[in-house]
């Protein structure tokens, strides 16, 4: 569609909103079947068109120098026949998820005889709008089908043709099996403000989910006139206690420092306490200096480790995103707790005891999505957590916490059977 | 407090919103008993020192004509020993709930060992903006120390006096139970301003509850950055199927329009199946007009009842809260659910039949809070449904929908024990 003017775009957004909406309402009403046959189906068709995804994705590339991708970035963009299968298989794993639509959460007979159920039921349209590789439109389309929502799906422009050609795939299920294809929406503008129009339209949209780097989100959050899902830093502690395994908790930080750097919940910060911290401090600078990662401690830390370098005041709220790691010794459990609901984002943070007092006080007292006991932080994520497919992690307390999967998109209604009760 | 400068009035309610924010830390971990020996404790003192509130509250009464009240609204600002007796019982009520806090939501171990608990938890800081009876504050006090939750009070200025009375004695009870007194917070500013000011503190607040007119609640929606639970209309529809009893239907309009008509609960709209029109608008007639309900109806509807008026377009969609009723004939199930949806404000809407294929169909395509078989839509009320005290009826979709009690105010963490697990 290219580039409108505000008046038609307005227009445009308004009919994709619309659209979306009145499909949604027919998704609701699928039966788990219905809704299983299709994502099968549309696995099965990514697979068997893949030729088509592959064109569509080498249109992509070429453009890629266009957008300054770097060259990480370019390969999450590349699709082949392997990743095809991946996507496939990631959708098939939806598919055979539980349904959530339709469980009785609760129920409860009144004394006046009225039947209470609380029933599952979805949101009804998720504006999800991302900035990354072609397999997220694949997992969000069929989360959203599984969990019986509508979608309008944004995603960047850096694999727009990609994404075009799996959507392709998936109207094609939806429309064999009896899945209103309208409720799987696609904005068709490269507009930006097409962003902006459909943040406004909280009575069609009921929830938006941006997906990205940190202004992305908070530009989402800024204008959007529906709750949005918000997924920002994660500034990951881990906190050795002093009754710690020093080998187990080496092995933690490590793991959860080195594995991958680039996550949300990688460690970022360290805090050991000052009983073990002499013996502690050496198997990180044993273990991680030689890895490349830079220690930024406190002036303490910096005395018993020489190559750390002195930490900020900043440093305590950094995600870094990469090879550095604030470390702390502290005083006591209560300083630790303290430390990282002050400093820390929420996100996932551990403590590596063997005293169970200490590890039940750590769990209560830190208010993260994620509180860990002897493990990595890097389990905070849908599938390792049993939620499967996630389409993003959220640092909210409010409606979904941590990963969100198909059940985190759904509401609830009550329906109460009666027979002719009225109110005395 | 009075009327202060701009710059104090933003550091007042930053210091409000942050003692808050840190007392609702330690009131999240603190145990069910002490919360409950707190609250009985304040149930015990409100009965004891009712000539203070009593006092407090002739002075309000004194101020009624200050406000403008309407003899009704006077009524409901009135205390007396019963309404005194009533709200420590309502407290006392709360108490005995189940506390939700430290609920094991799920539980299951993974393939690797790592047991994964999803907890309930506290939301934290709720800001409860309320244009209310006094009662309305020892009910959302009580709500929030029961559900571990810290609270900013902010109450209509016709009610100050006997509020603070009542705080008084909820203070009261904190301190001599060990609960954080600063987690009951009160703003004591009455510059309309300050609810703009601490609107903007999503750092220190978790959620926004406007409870009062629709002009209150868009506005707090509109300026707040933290999640809103929103309370809007209730324009609550009853259909008459085909297969009704007819009486039950008359018995249950009779009930969910005339039983209290100034609530959110309370038909406002009557949608009769052609089948059934020409013998039920007879029973309609006969139940409404003597009561003095004004019938706007379309065509059909008003040659058959003369006394009825022509609806007009927006009739359908209005909530009238008082003596006058809607009424349409639709030719199918299906209109009048997509009428309801189209026309309603998912908040409650009830079927009256016999055939529970309809009663089905119904209950899944109406997209609203509470659907009711057979039943008045007046039980859409946490009481009724056996959620104990509620602090709203949520429109929303998102976290809450429906009556507001306790659990409702909660949201959850992972707590993941491992015995030393690293992410491959």
């Amino acid at each position: 569609m290219g580039s409108v003017d505000q008046q038609s775009l307005a227009e445009y957004c308004e009919q994709l909103a619309k659209t979306t909406h009145a499909a949604a309402g027919k998704m609701a009403l699928l039966s788990a079947e219905v809704k299983n046959r299709c994502l099968l189906l549309a696995a099965d068709l990514l697979v068997k068109q893949q030729e088509q995804i592959l064109a569509a994705n080498s249109k992509d590339l070429a453009e890629a120098p266009k957008y300054n991708l770097t060259p990480a970035e370019v390969d999450r963009l590349k699709l082949d026949a392997k990743r095809i299968a991946e996507m496939a298989e990631g959708i098939r794993a939806v598919a055979s998820q539980r349904d959530p639509i339709g469980e009785v959460i609760s129920s409860e007979v009144r004394p006046n005889g009225l039947v209470v159920d609380k029933v599952r039921v979805p949101l009804g349209v998720i504006f999800f709008i991302y900035e990354s590789r072609p397999n997220v439109t694949a997992d969000a389309a069929a989360i959203c089908i599984k969990s019986g929502n509508g979608v309008i799906l944004r995603g960047g422009k850096e694999a727009v043709y990609s994404s075009r050609a799996i959507l392709q795939c998936i109207w094609q299920a939806a429309e064999q099996t009896g899945v209103p294809k309208e409720a799987i929406g696609q904005v068709e503008v490269v507009d930006r403000e097409a962003v902006g129009q459909l943040l406004k339209m909280s009575r069609w949209i009921d929830v938006a989910i941006p997906r990205g780097g940190k202004s992305l989100i908070q530009r989402v959050a800024e204008e959007a006139k529906m709750p949005v899902i918000k997924h920002y830093d994660g500034n990951c502690h881990i906190y050795v206690d002093r009754s710690a395994d020093l080998n187990m908790a080496g092995e933690i930080l490590f793991n959860a420092k080195c594995q991958r750097m680039g996550v949300c919940n990688a460690a970022e910060s360290l805090l050991v306490h000052r009983q073990i911290a002499p013996r502690f401090l050496e198997v990180v600078r044993d273990r991680l200096i030689p890895f490349g990662i830079e220690l930024r401690g406190d002036s303490e830390v910096c005395k018993q480790i020489k190559d750390a370098k002195l930490a900020s005041e900043e440093d305590w709220g950094t995600e870094y995103l990469g090879p550095i790691l604030s470390v702390k010794i502290v005083e006591s459990l209560e300083e630790a707790i303290t430390h990282i609901n002050h400093y820390g984002s929420h996100h996932t943070d551990a403590i590596v005891t063997n005293d169970r007092e200490a590890a039940e006080t750590f769990c209560r007292g830190v208010d993260s999505s994620a509180v860990m006991v002897n493990a990595s932080t890097r389990f905070n994520d849908g599938g390792q957590l049993g939620l499967g497919a996630e389409i993003g992690i959220s640092t909210d307390k409010f409606h979904a916490r941590g990963p969100c999967g198909v059940a985190e998109l759904t509401s609830y209604k009550y329906v109460i059977h009666g027979q002719g009760q009225v109110r005395v």
